[in-house]
C-alpha cells in the first residue's frame, strides 16, 4: 500500500508460508501453477460486481518481500533457513492477467489468472484475496449508491465506522464507484481524492449559541461554508440562523455554499428547509443529508418522496458494504506444469473450472453485454460457436458471429508492469462506459436479472474427464 | 499502529481539521474541552458489549502529528501558515480516562473521556471512532463465538475476506474476545500473536493424488501436520487417506494432529469422521471445522447435535463482524470551560448528556454486576442513593451501601501514560473475569435481558435545565 513504505511479505496466512516451505522442499517449487480468482455470489443481491483493487494490490506485490525482522520472526515459527533464504530474496516474478479496474464483472468469472511458479502463486493467494475482495465489495457498493441518487453527488464520510485501517481502502474504492470525495484526509492524500467536510456538532455546541458558531464558522470559511443545522432544532433554529448568516454573507461578497441536514426526517427536512430558502432568495443554497443512507434510502427520497437533496453523506454502510461485509471471493489452483486441476465438492456449484483461461464477453446486436463465456486459453475464440451452463449442459446459447472482445489483459508478464497507472476517475469514467453497456434489467436492486455466463465444450469435457478420474 | 513507523496527523475526517482552523481563530484554541466516547447499541443483538481497541488507540495517539509532506499536502487545500505552524508541534497534551480494556460495557454509558483544549480533542475524534468502534465490535463478536463454543478453542481465519488492512486490527480484536491463535502472520508479528495454519485445497491438488500431498506434508511438518480432508470426498477419500498418513507417521515416531472439514455438513461428517479415525486407535486426532461459521451455527453444532469438533476456524464473519457491519460509537462534546453542554435532538434517545463524569458500577448482593450509573464529576459517589432511568424520571432504583467501583480509570494525564501495556492474554483473562460476573440473562444471544444504566438526580437536572435553556 502507498501509505506504507515497508514491505508486506507477512500480510499472509501462515498456511500460504507452510505450503511455500512444503513445496520448497517436496522438490516441486519450479512447478508452474495457474490460479484463477473469481467469486460465487454478487454481493448486496445485486445483478453485477463491480470489480475494484487492481492497483492497490499491484503496489502491495511489488513490496511483497521478506525483511530480516519478518525472517528472524518466522525463524521462530519454526521454519528453516534453506527455506527462509529463499524468502530472502523473494519477489513475485510471474504472469498476471486481469480484466481492467472498473469492469462490470459476474460470479464464477474469472476475473484475475495467475501464473508462477507455484511458490511464488501460492504466497500471493492471501493479501490478494483480501484487497480484491474488499475494494469490489465497496466500489460495487458505491456504483449502487451511484445510481440510486441519479445525478445528485455523494461524498465518503465513514471514517469514523469503518473496519479499522480498511478505511483507507474503502476510501479509493468509494471513488471509483461513484463517490465524488472523502472525507478520510489520510486517503485523500494516498489515492489523490478530492477531500471534503463541513463540521460537527461540536462545533455549534462550544459556542454559547447556535448563531455564534454559525457566524464564526462563516468568517474563517467564507468561501467554503456548509452550516449543520439540526443541533437544537432544524426548522426552527438552525435553518433561521442559517438564513441570517447567509444574508450576511452576502454583504460581504460571499455565498453560503450550503446547509446540512442529519437528523429527523430528511424528506420532510428538506422540503421545509428549501422553501424557507427560496423564500429569502437563497436558492443558491444546496441541502446536504446524512445519517444512515444507503442505496434504497436515497432511492426513496429522490424517487418516491422528491426530497430537494443535492448531495449526500454516506457513512458506515458504503465504506462496511453493509449488509454484506465480504465478496466471496476465492483464488482456486487450476492448472500445474500444463495440467488442469480442480477441486470436487459435495457442493456442485463449488466444484472449480480446470485449465488456463481466457474470459470472453459477448455483445447483443444492440451492442449490450450479452454473456461471458469462459475457454481454454489454447482454444481460438472464433471456433467457439456455442457456449453451455456450467451445470446444466442441456442449456446453451449460440454465439456464432456475435460482436465480442476478450477481458483478461495481461497485466505483469515476467515480473514487468505493463501497463500505466490509470488515475481513479479514468477508473471510475471506464465504470461508467461499461455500466452503460450493462442491460438495465441486470441494474434492479430487488430481483435483478440473472446475467449468464458459458463454458466451452472443450472446458466442458476437460473439466467431465477430470471429475470422472477422481471419482 | 505499530505497523507503521510513519505518523498519523491526516487519519482524521476533514472536518475536523477545518473545525480546528477555525477554533484556532475564533479566539477560543484554549477552551478546556470534555468529550465522552460511548455507543447507543450493543452489537449483534446481543446483551453486552467488549471494550476493545484501547492500546492501538494510545499508539496512534502518540504518532498523531504532522509531518512536512502533511503539512504541504494542507496547505493546498486551504490551510493557511498560522494554523498550519501550530500543527507543525501539534501533540495530544490532555487527559484520558477510560475503562480497562476487555471491559464488559454497555449501551449510553461513557467508555471514555478526554479532556483537552478544544482543538486536540476534536482533531482526535475520527481515529478514536475509528479504531475503538471497529476493535470492540470483533472483540464482542470473538467472545460471542467464545461462548458459544463452551471450551472448544477457535482461530481467526478471516484475513482473505477481511475489509482490507481492517484485518490486521480485526486479528488483535479476535484474541481480546477470546480466539486463540490467528492465520494472519503480520498480526501474529505485530502483536504477539500465536499464528496456526493446515493447508489449502491447492496443495492437495498441486499433487496427482490425495495420498501423495497429504504424506509429502506431514513429511515437511512431521511435529505439525493437519490434514484437509474434503478436497475431493471427505469420507470416501480424505479421511481413509488421512488414516493411513497418520499410521504410517505412527511408525516414524510421530502424530498427526488434526484433520480439517471445510465443507459438507459439518455435523454429519465430523461424527463419521470421528469414528472412522477411533476405529482405527485414532483418537488423538483432532477435528478441526470451518467452512462460513459463526456463534450460532457453532452453537447448533455443539448443543444441538453434540458434534465432535475440536477446534473451530471462524473466518468471515469474526473478522467483519458479521452481520453489523459497525459498532455505533460516538464521540459528544459533554463541557466547555466547566460550563455543561449538550445537543438535543428530535429523537429523544439521541440527546446527549452533558457534563463532565464517573461511571460507577453497582454490585448485587451476590457480586454480579447490577446497574451502571453515570453521575457528575463533582458528586460523591458514596451520596448517590438513587438512580434514574435517563429517560423515564418515574423509573429509579436505589443504589444506596450496594458494593461499587468506578469505571473510568485514568490512562493519560497531561499527556503521560499512566498504565502499563497489558497483553493480549491480560486483557483476555480480564475479559473473562469480568464476563463472570456478568448474569447470564445478558449473555444470551436471543433477546438478552437489558442490562439497566441509570443517571444521577444531579446529572438529570443539569440535563433538563439545559434543554429548557434551548427550547
Amino acid at each position: 500500500m502507498r501509505f506504507s513504505s515497508g514491505n508486506w511479505g507477512l500480510y499472509t496466512d501462515f498456511y500460504e508460508l507452510a505450503m511455500a516451505q512444503g513445496y520448497f522442499y517436496n522438490g516441486n517449487k519450479d512447478d508452474r501453477a495457474v490460479f484463477n480468482y473469481f467469486f460465487r455470489t454478487n454481493p448486496f443481491g445485486g445483478g453485477f460486481t463491480v470489480f475494484a483493487g487492481l492497483q492497490d494490490f499491484l503496489d502491495m506485490l511489488e513490496n511483497f518481500t521478506f525483511n530480516d525482522s519478518d525472517l528472524n520472526y518466522l525463524k521462530t515459527h519454526g521454519f528453516d533457513n534453506g527455506f527462509l533464504n529463499y524468502l530472502k530474496t523473494f519477489r513475485f516474478k510471474g504472469n498476471i492477467q486481469c480484466v481492467n479496474e472498473g469492469e462490470i464483472v459476474f460470479p464464477n468469472v474469472p476475473v484475475m489468472q495467475i501464473e508462477g511458479n507455484i511458490i511464488e502463486a501460492q504466497l500471493i493467494e492471501s493479501f490478494l484475496l483480501n484487497i480484491l475482495n474488499f475494494e469490489s465489495l465497496i466500489a460495487t457498493k458505491a456504483f449502487r449508491i451511484k445510481l440510486a441518487a441519479r445525478g445528485r453527488k455523494f461524498s465518503d464520510f465513514g471514517l469514523r465506522r469503518a473496519q479499522g485501517l480498511g478505511a483507507i481502502q474503502a476510501g479509493r474504492a468509494a471513488i471509483i464507484g461513484g463517490a465524488s470525495s472523502t472525507s478520510n484526509v489520510l486517503a485523500g492524500k494516498i489515492y489523490n481524492i478530492p477531500v471534503s467536510g463541513t463540521q460537527a456538532h461540536s462545533w455549534i455546541q462550544s459556542f454559547n449559541s447556535e448563531i455564534e458558531a454559525f457566524r464564526s464558522f462563516a468568517k474563517i470559511h467564507p468561501e467554503n461554508t456548509t452550516l449543520l443545522v439540526d443541533t437544537y432544532d432544524t426548522l426552527k433554529s438552525g435553518i433561521p440562523n442559517a438564513i441570517m448568516v447567509a444574508k450576511e454573507m452576502e454583504k460581504s461578497g460571499y455565498r453560503l455554499k450550503a446547509v446540512r441536514l442529519d437528523s429527523g426526517d430528511l424528506a420532510y427536512l428538506s422540503k421545509k428547509a428549501r422553501k424557507m430558502l427560496d423564500n429569502e432568495g437563497l436558492d443558491y443554497v444546496k441541502i446536504i443529508a446524512s445519517n444512515q443512507l444507503n442505496e434504497y434510502v436515497i432511492k426513496s427520497l429522490i424517487v418516491d418522496q422528491h426530497a430537494p437533496i443535492d448531495f449526500f453523506g454516506v457513512g458506515t454502510e458504503l465504506v462496511t458494504g453493509k449488509d454484506e461485509a465480504a465478496l466471496d471471493g476465492v483464488y482456486k489452483l487450476t492448472e500445474v506444469n500444463g495440467r488442469p486441476k480442480m477441486k470436487l465438492s459435495d457442493n456442485v456449484e463449488k466444484i472449480t473450472l480446470p485449465s488456463k483461461k481466457q474470459v470472453i464477453r459477448y455483445y447483443d446486436l444492440q451492442g449490450k453485454f450479452y454473456r461471458d463465456a469462459i475457454v481454454t486459453e489454447d482454444e481460438d475464440p472464433d471456433n467457439v460457436d456455442i457456449i453451455y451452463h456450467p451445470l446444466h449442459p442441456e442449456l446453451y446459447t449460440k454465439v456464432k458471429g456475435l460482436p465480442k472482445e476478450s477481458l483478461l489483459k495481461p497485466v505483469i508478464r515476467d515480473a514487468n508492469l505493463l501497463k500505466e497507472e490509470k488515475t481513479l476517475t479514468e477508473i471510475h469514467n471506464y465504470l461508467v462506459s461499461r455500466a452503460s453497456l450493462l442491460p438495465d434489467e441486470h441494474k434492479r436492486f430487488i430481483s435483478p436479472h440473472l446475467y449468464k455466463a458459458g463454458i466451452s465444450k472443450k472446458l466442458m469435457d476437460t473439466r467431465n474427464e477430470l471429475a470422472k478420474k477422481f471419482k
